[in-house]
């Protein structure tokens, strides 16, 4: 057999010692499909003595992350160190210079300084696996970049955190709210102490950057991206969403718009209960693309965990093994635009609005005013029997309409004096 | 801009117009993506009169499709004339001899003679690209082949052939029969004129087949595969799946079983109507597989057409412009086993079962004494008012239970005296 790949993992956290167990335990299967062995080198993580459950003694342990980049007997470093900056950030560096191909998970680096990684990897002649880090064991990273190389991408949508997923998907299954959810989850170890970055949406802004780079071919750009959490929706939203035929999901949207604008945007949607994406439930992800000539498609998947993460990982690490290249973001680096990104509100559809009045006469005619003057029409409306002195929730879906007329409208019935609370508006994807 | 990639194709029916048309239309996109241009330099097709709507002057017209094999001017050959033997298998042959990549939509040629093929394309040091030929625009070959190359493949599912997809779609839609929702789909062509590898499972046996290779490493045996079509479903049974929570579908079914033996089997099934699975209608394809340690992974798209046809035939072309090259079934040619296959009726579950019996005082008692024999207990059951005089149906669904108790209930159950048709038997998919 021919000369072995080489590699040295950096973190031997849950997804370091994903990968090292399968690529010892599937050792002759891989040699088999890439055609060479892949070993590990040498690995790096903060405490040499924890127990893992993974047996590292084989290799050579250093304590400087960064001295990997600088070995000779390396061809493949794999970051799963985390963070967008300090370690992971100068190793990602030191490694292409050093031309060395970098494997990562890191969605925050490369959502922060992919474009800069980008060109470095290029000007160094190698490659930047990032599979893993955006929707987990769904190749999706691939998908765009080679499956669908052929087509011009129109939309992208995705369930980017599995987190937020399995969150929505207990408070509908249990009726309960986001908090008392969220905690839950936090105790059963499928969301963090600090909850943010999931629950606010940055993890998934941070995924959808990256695949709107690869499928617009534009320069990554976190930073100009719109995000909602879902820490705003309520159990009576999800509960209406079930009644109108919908699943509210925690969606990351890109799409071309006329005059060759992209939007990016991170918010709660609705989507089709009878939908492939809307069977999409607890901690699974899934990718939907509309693209030109093949037409919609969809991938779901594990979105994290040891297993799905370090299973595309290693995908990485065998494509580089054989010899299999692509430039990161699909086009050359020098190549990717600026992107012109338009404002989320532009974007048509049908709206959920769900308000909460105050039970006076009059209310409901203002409100019909409200939405009339801004052309927008009632789909359908539910308001129920409700305990005297409390608000009345009433919840309306729209025809078809700009996003911008239903913002407006909604701001001007949060002005009414009769309202007591922000509305809540959702949009709705028919996908 | 460096050498250009250039091809040949055979073939102009609608993929190849489609091809011709991606290569032009997205000519400068494609050259970004893959760093070099793309050129088609000869056609060949058996009219060269006919009206295509694409422009072919440009190129070098052949009668001869075999002589394109022949050229020192192209680097790749795409055949998309169809036909497991004949021209395409010769022109497979020859071009791969003459060290050119070969490219194809064409699964029944493969699934005949894949193995060879694979063999002759790694001892010619050239690649063999065959997306287009299962599932369509889903780039599930290269999901398999690399994005999954980690991991240990347990089981593929897959809805496989769009024509049976969407006539079963129709039948549940419209509550009409098989034979008449054919014919309807024949005169919207959505059907053949002879639409026995349609219907009857050969189309989606084919490309399960390659599925099966791939996914296990084992060398493609269309010949040991069990097909059956779905001519013998019902409306009845149709409407009976949805009372009962499930669709029916044509299911193309790869499975690792104990002591190494693998399972491969083309056959309707029932799945949740709540699944990812379930949700994919009409003329969609789906795949869905369970692999160690990625877990279940589903991919959906449109199964056949001009556009996502095309699209993964262009996708194959790009990969081998770029330079990635993959062993046809995963593995070295010769590294593929001979599988040992397991009999279709191993598999366990949970099965439907529909009798239609004389109502006449103990039938029932006679059925329940022959499911207790074979230790099959019942989950469900449906018998509903019938006319005085027509036979009675009653549907079962069982327990996980051995598929062999099962078909031998169910040859006992056709043996009563009392019963008056033979028995549906369906799988049903918990996936």
């Amino acid at each position: 057999m021919s000369v072995p790949f080489r590699i040295a993992i950096a973190g031997l956290g849950t997804v370091g010692r994903g990968v090292t167990k399968i690529l010892q335990d599937h050792e002759a299967t891989i040699a088999g499909r890439v055609g060479r062995p892949v070993q590990i080198v040498a690995v790096n993580a903060r405490n040499r003595n924890a127990d893992r459950g993974v047996d590292v003694s084989a290799y050579d342990w250093v304590d400087d992350a960064l001295s990997l980049a600088g070995r000779d007997d390396v061809d493949a470093i794999v970051e799963v160190i985390g963070g967008s900056d300090g370690i992971a950030k100068n190793l990602a560096e030191k490694t292409l210079q050093n031309k060395k191909h970098f494997v990562t998970a890191n969605k925050a680096l490369l959502a922060h300084h992919g474009q800069a990684l980008a060109e470095l990897a290029e000007q160094n002649g190698v490659s930047i696996g990032y599979e893993a880090s955006v929707a987990g064991g769904i190749p999706i990273i691939k998908a765009l970049r080679e499956g669908l190389a052929a087509n011009e991408v129109t939309s992208v949508l995705g369930i980017l955190n599995g987190t937020c997923n399995y969150i929505l998907t207990e408070m509908r299954e249990t009726g309960r709210d986001f908090t008392d959810v969220l905690l839950d989850a936090q105790e059963k170890g499928y969301a963090e102490a600090d909850p943010t970055f999931d629950v606010g949406g940055i993890d998934a802004g941070h995924k959808l950057a990256l695949l709107t780079a690869l499928a617009f071919g534009v320069k990554p750009d976190f930073a100009a991206m719109e995000i909602e959490g879902i820490d705003s929706i309520t159990a009576a939203d999800i509960k209406c969403a079930t009644e109108l035929g919908y699943r509210i999901k925690l969606l990351g949207t890109a799409k071309r718009m006329e005059g060759s604008k992209i939007l990016q945007m991170v918010s709660p949607c609705m989507v089709p209960i009878k939908s492939s994406i809307g069977a999409v439930e607890g901690v699974f992800n899934a990718v939907f693309t509309e693209a030109y000539p093949v037409d919609t498609s969809l991938f779901v998947g594990r979105g994290a965990g040891e297993g799905p993460t370090a299973s595309s990982v290693v995908a990485d690490i065998l494509d580089l093994a054989r010899g299999i290249q692509a430039p990161t973001f699909g086009v050359a680096a020098q190549d990717l635009k600026t992107a012109q990104w338009a404002d989320p509100k532009e974007l048509s559809g049908k709206y959920y609005l769900h308000l909460q009045v105050k039970d006076e006469p009059g209310v409901i005619a203002d409100v019909a005013a409200i939405l009339r003057d801004n052309k927008i029409s009632i789909e359908s409306q539910i308001q129920r029997e409700h305990a005297p002195g409390t608000p009345a929730s009433v919840v309306i879906v729209t025809h078809q309409t700009s996003g911008r007329d239903v913002h407006q409208a909604a701001a001007a019935i949060q002005a009414l004096p009769s309202t007591v609370d922000t509305p809540t508006v959702l949009r709705i994807e028919q996908i």
